[in-house]
This record gives C-alpha cells, sequence and structure tokens, in this order.
C-alpha cells in the first residue's frame, strides 16, 4: 500500500509539505574514509590504485592490465547480442541528433558604443565518466554521458569502471566505442574519482567527472569539486504520473514500477482525480510486482515511497507537481497540452499516454540524466553545455575607455580600490 | 620580487608545473561550526538566526529589523553620491543589454520520425545572493549577481547582507534596487545561507544561491548543495597579463596591481617575450606599490604569488595560458587578434592594451564572476544561464512508440530491468 494523500482532505497542505520533506536517502557519513583514499591516490599514485582494486573489486593489475585494450573493447562488440547491439547504435544516433542541436553559438558582437563583446563556446579539454560496477552498471548511462561529451567536442573522454574479478560488462564496453570514448581503466569508487581529477602515472587528469556512483563515489566527487568540475550529485530516480481515469491502468502501474525496480529509494507517485482510477493501478502495482526479477526492490520503493495523491482537478494539480519538481513527469491526461505550459520544475516531460518514461531512459533522443530529489527546481539535465565552456571577451579601443573609463574610475572609488582606479586613470593622463 | 620564470631555461616544465598547483588558499576547517550553525538555524529559525546575528555581527534584531524597509533603501538612493548612482546606472544598463542576448531559446521540434522532442527553458523562482560586509561589500557584485538573475526572469531576487552594528553600504543598497532585488535581510555568514536554503519565518527559501563570501560562507554553500544550487566556489582573483615590450609599464603594472590589491591570495602574473620590459614592469610595480591605500594586501599578493614569464614567443605564450586557465587574461600585444582563437581556457579575455581588466571588472557589460583557481578548464563566469533551467519534453504517438518501443524494450532486458520492458511491451500488446 503505497501512501494516499487527499488535496480536499483537511491537514493535506501539511501532509503535502511533509511529503516533499520525506529522505528517501540513508546518508552515510563515508568522509573519512573516502579522504584517506583521495590522499593515497595523490601521493601514491598507481600504487594505491592497485591496493584498494584488489581490496574493492579483487582486481590484479600485476596481471590484468589497468586499462582496457583495444582488442578486448572489440571483443565485447562482438560478444553482445546483435539486438541488443542495434538498439543501443540507433539510441545512439538519436542522442546524438538531439544533443547536436544543444552546441551553444558564439556571440561576439560590437555594441552602439563600438565596445566589442562576446561569448565564446569551447570544449572542456579532458573529462571522466564514472560507470557503476555490478547491476547498475548500465550501457545506456555510457550513452548518455559520452554522447554529449563527443558532441561538444571534448578531445579525451575517458571512463573508470570497477571491474570485479577483471570483468566488465561488454555492453558497456560496447556503448563506450559507440560513443567514441578513449580511454577505458577498470577502477572504481573514490580512488578512481581521485585518479580522474588528480592524474596517476597511467591515467592523465581530467577537468570535469561525470556519471552517478554510491555513497564512496558522491564523496568522492563532491571533495574533488573544484579541482575538476562535477556533474550534479544523482539521489534515487523518481517519476510523477499524472493520469487521468480513462487511461489503462496496468500502463499507469508498470510505469510506476519502471521507476521503482530501480532502488528501494526510488519514489513513484500518481497524481490522479479519480480515487476508483488511483484503486485500480495500486492493484495493478500489487498485481504485476509478483512477476518482476527485482520484486522486493519495487515493493520496497512503493511501500516506502510510493504515493497516490487525489486532486481536486487537474488544473490544480499541477502547482502540487511544481512543488514536488519530479525529475520525470508523466502527463498521461486527454489533454496534456492544457497542463503542458503551466508546469515550470521538471526534469523531462512525457507528453501523452503513448510516451512511457522508459522511452527517454533509452531511445527517445533526449538525455536520461536528469535532476533527482526537487533539484529540478534549480538544475537541468545533463547536456551539452555541461562539456562546453564560455568565455568573455572584451575589446575597447582608446575612444571607448575614455567614454566608459570615468564611470569604472567611480565605482573604484566608492569601493576603495586604488590600484583598479588607476588602472583606467592612467591610459586616460588623469590623476589617480 | 615576484617569481621569475624562463620557458627557455632548464627545469622550466618542472617549475612551471609545481606554480601551477600552488595553494593560494589557507583551508581552515570550519566545517564542524558551520554544521552545527546551519542545524540551529533549520530547528530554531528566526531566534537562531537573532543569536547569531547579535554575536558575530552585533546587531539586535528587537531593535533594528531583519529586514530592510524600502524606506530604508531609498534613503540609500539618495545618499549615494551622484556620480557614482550615475555610473551604478551606467553599468546595469549595460550589464543587462549584454546579458539579455543569453537568454536561451526554447527549442522544440519533432524528428522526421514524428517523435516530438525539446528543451524548454523557464527561470529559476527564487534565487538568494549573498553579499559580503565590511570592505568587500562590493555594490558592483550586486549588479553582476542580480542583474542576470532578473533578465531570466527570476521572481524573488534575496540578498542577504551581514550588517555590522545594523548599517548596509547604501552604495549596495541602491544597486540592489537598481537590479529589482525584491528582499534584503541584514544576515550573513553560515546562518544566511542556512535561511536562505531552508527558509525561517520571516524568510521564504529560495532554490538557489550565488555570490562570493568567507570561509563560513562557501563551507555552507558547499553544506546545502543539493537541497539548493549554488554557483561556484570563488577563490582568490587572478589575472595573467600578456604583454610586450611596446607596452608602457606603468599601464601593465596597474594592472597587475588591480589584482593583487584584491585579497593577499590573489595573484598577477605577467607573461612576456621581454626580460628587460619585465624589469620595468616589476620597478613599475614597486614604485606604484607605495601610494595605495591597500599597499599591504597588494604587496604580500605580489611577493607570495606575483610571477613574471619570460617566454620564447608570444605562440609559445598560449598553452601556457591554456594551462593556467586565468579568471582574466590581457592580451596586450600589438597583434592580439593573431593569439585570441588559440585560447581556450580563460574566463574572460580583455583585448588589446586600451581594455585594462578593470573596465570587466564594471562598466563592460560582461560579467565579472568568472572561474578562478584554474576552474575556467570547465566551468564559465556567470551568465542567464546560472538563473534558469532547462526541461526536456519528449512526445510520441501510438506510431512512433511501435517503432522504436522494441528498441527500448531490448536495452531494458539487457539491463536486467523487467519493469520497463513491460512499461512498454504492455503499450504495443507485446507479451512480457
Amino acid at each position: 500500500m503505497a501512501l494516499w494523500l487527499d488535496q480536499q482532505s483537511e491537514g493535506f497542505e501539511r501532509q503535502f509539505a511533509a511529503f516533499l520533506t520525506t529522505k528517501r536517502e540513508v546518508s552515510e557519513d563515508v568522509n573519512t574514509v573516502v579522504r584517506a583514499i583521495i590522499d593515497d591516490v595523490r601521493l601514491r599514485g598507481d600504487a594505491a590504485l592497485a591496493k584498494y582494486s584488489k581490496k574493492f573489486d579483487g582486481i590484479d593489475f600485476a596481471t590484468t592490465p589497468m586499462r582496457v585494450s583495444e582488442a578486448e573493447i572489440d571483443a565485447a562488440v562482438e560478444a553482445v547480442p546483435a539486438e541488443v547491439l542495434g538498439a543501443l547504435k540507433v539510441a545512439a544516433v538519436r542522442i546524438e541528433s538531439h544533443h547536436r542541436r544543444q552546441l551553444p553559438k558564439d556571440d561576439i558582437y560590437e555594441d552602439d558604443m563600438g565596445v566589442g563583446l562576446g561569448s565564446r563556446w569551447t570544449a572542456i579539454e579532458a573529462v571522466g565518466l564514472y560507470v557503476p560496477g555490478g547491476t547498475a552498471s548500465y550501457p545506456s548511462s555510457v550513452l548518455m554521458n559520452a554522447v554529449p561529451a563527443k558532441v561538444a567536442g571534448v578531445d579525451r573522454i575517458v571512463i573508470a569502471v570497477p571491474a570485479t574479478g577483471g570483468a566488465v560488462n561488454p555492453a558497456v564496453l560496447a556503448a563506450a566505442k559507440l560513443a567514441g570514448v578513449t580511454e577505458i581503466y577498470r577502477i572504481g569508487g573514490a580512488q578512481a574519482i581521485a585518479a580522474l581529477a588528480y592524474g596517476t602515472e597511467t591515467i592523465a587528469p581530467v577537468a570535469k567527472i561525470t556519471g552517478p556512483g554510491n555513497a564512496y563515489v558522491a564523496a568522492a566527487k563532491r571533495h574533488v569539486f573544484g579541482t575538476v568540475g562535477i556533474d550534479m550529485i544523482a539521489g534515487p530516480s523518481e517519476v510523477l504520473v499524472i493520469a487521468d481515469k480513462d487511461n489503462n491502468p496496468d500502463w499507469i502501474a508498470a510505469d510506476l514500477l519502471a521507476q521503482a525496480e530501480h532502488d528501494a529509494g526510488a519514489q513513484s507517485i500518481l497524481m490522479t482525480d479519480d480515487a476508483e482510477f488511483g484503486r485500480l493501478v495500486e492493484a495493478a502495482v500489487e498485481r504485476q510486482l509478483k512477476t518482476l526479477n527485482r520484486a522486493d526492490t519495487a515493493a520496497a520503493s512503493w511501500r516506502d515511497f510510493g504515493a497516490v495523491i487525489l486532486v481536486s482537478n487537474f488544473k490544480d494539480a499541477i502547482p502540487l507537481a511544481n512543488r514536488i519538481a519530479p525529475e520525470h513527469l508523466e502527463l498521461a491526461v486527454a489533454d496534456p497540452d492544457a497542463l503542458l505550459d503551466r508546469v515550470r520544475n521538471a526534469g523531462a516531460i512525457f507528453v501523452g499516454a503513448h510516451t512511457p518514461e522508459v522511452i527517454g531512459d533509452y531511445i527517445g533522443g533526449s538525455n536520461h540524466v536528469l535532476p533527482t530529489a526537487r533539484s529540478a527546481r534549480f538544475s537541468s539535465g545533463l547536456s551539452v553545455l555541461d562539456f562546453v565552456k564560455r568565455t568573455s571577451i572584451l575589446r575597447l579601443g582608446p575612444e571607448q575607455l575614455r567614454t566608459l573609463g570615468p564611470a569604472a574610475i567611480a565605482l573604484a572609488v566608492s569601493e576603495g580600490l586604488d590600484a583598479h582606479a588607476r588602472s583606467v586613470a592612467i591610459r586616460l593622463n588623469l590623476e589617480r
């Protein structure tokens, strides 16, 4: 049974506010361990990587090379079933063509005073992509991180992936090859983040690290932030499905479970104006749960964080949706366009009943790395913009400096910055 | 005496690499204190704010209201000298017109398969801008943070500024008014960051916090990151001036000192191909230092972190500049355009000898909040993009789902995600 909230009931506002602040993650305090690992990798480089990889992943770099060879990657491509490889190719092409539209344009211009101004975009030179090991080692995530980096024009795209016992998921290697990844290392955890940020004898440092990971990886990313750039610290996934009673309850139940099966901390929310439909969906969830390979995870997520929110009408639902600021928002209603424009906070919106969120996970072309835990209020999904940076350009001649200089001097003086004032005044032969 | 490095000398590479990693900040470990303050503000709201403001800023909210009134703001505008107010107005207009060009455009389209895809940009609903107190309380920084937020369409722009003894710099209030700030609170330090992030009885929470601050403010921003967005954690400022011998050494010296006077940890670097010119600039620095009100700060910065790098020629200088990735780069050479296109990593570039960096600090129109400490390798200066976020939109009809669905199912199955596969299969009447 999921939590039920009714917009028309007394106490709804209080309950909804509490619901919004529910914590879905255990925040393990791993900082001490992580800091020690990072310091060790900075100090001892490859030797430290070897030590931790042996300890945590059971892999010996004396017998298995840290870097995955071209031959191994090619063999992996061969080993991936044709259907999966074909699907990865379709996905890569669609992701690339969508992300190509995100490439920002330089804007270099002269204003009416003759001052040259400009914004110039350049690609980050090298990025590291963390890929988790084990069951969360998703080839789709490799595409979602590496393709935008490639489109941006990043020169070096480096993957770190822990390989328990030496094996890396062949589909991950195939996706990496398709996406144009340049280097792949069998390393994981905080030690991998440290190696990417600071470099070792084998691994040249990168300038930015993206990709999901466990608590150790997240803490390490937070720690190296500043030395390198990082993407968001992703939390458990969530979906908000706004659905009217004309939907097939089984479709909606499947969508809720697709989110729930990711993680026991994932959150699936149904918002509907029809209590009976809500009950039908809930029953369908219970029924479908039984046949899932990850039933335990999905059941825990639905039980602990699942919710059905009964709204007075769909117009009133949107302000609530904006407060939830869901990572994924499905609009499975007869007239989704009536709601679409009023949604302000959401990572991605899936319009109409024939757009299950899963299409966005794999094949739609948009990115599946999206802001979780209400961070869509202030941040965006991964895009080409995450792999470029902008340089401002300013160009004055003597005439423009004469026109603008006095105002700069006035402000510098008012801020008590003598040398600032002089740097302008001296060029205008003014006393300062 | 600044450090001298000569590109043609033996050992240059080693010296330059060490120079790049010089730490210019004492990283005080203030985390324990900061965490306690944040927890207290979360728990006790206004009462905690009152306690810390009394303790750290000597201000009593029983007699001075926490929020700065409209009347007080209007009085401040009157109190600011006409010349300064006029300069602030010119700056605000120029910043606004430059930043308006940064507003991203929505991109909603249908691909050749009939799949609807889109990127839609919306403004963050509420942002907080931290303004330091004391001598670092710069009205120019208020404009640089608040104007882009206003251009982005942010509804609530909230300033937190510590007011030692109750007084806020009138020029800061005037700049806030010009920029369209909606609320100003007399609070500072970690407690102000906590109040902005979590809200109190008086202050509604914001979704993102920008602006510079001391070690406590920086640690608090790092701590609340995730709950709200934050801008970069800014370090001490730096400038790299690439100058040929045809420059007036006094102009270049003034530019180096304009950076050095900010902070003892600031860094000013001259790169030239002429040792004699380098010595002339150095002599001019020593001469000009004597007359600065902030001579002690500037002298310490120049002594500890200043550098003259002698290059073989200016073409060879650019790869070094890209490794330094300076916040500010001046190209004071006869043909700056020959170098401009090869610069990849820099926060802002100032082209030609008549564009001192100080113009960018105040009046050029571009933003003066720029990536420090080599972070221009992976990040950009503040812009309108920092105050908006992007929502992806995906829209399939039955036909598109039939075309793309099987590939999504194949990938879901290969990743072991049953419910993902079912969410698509069930809509296509496929067994799953």
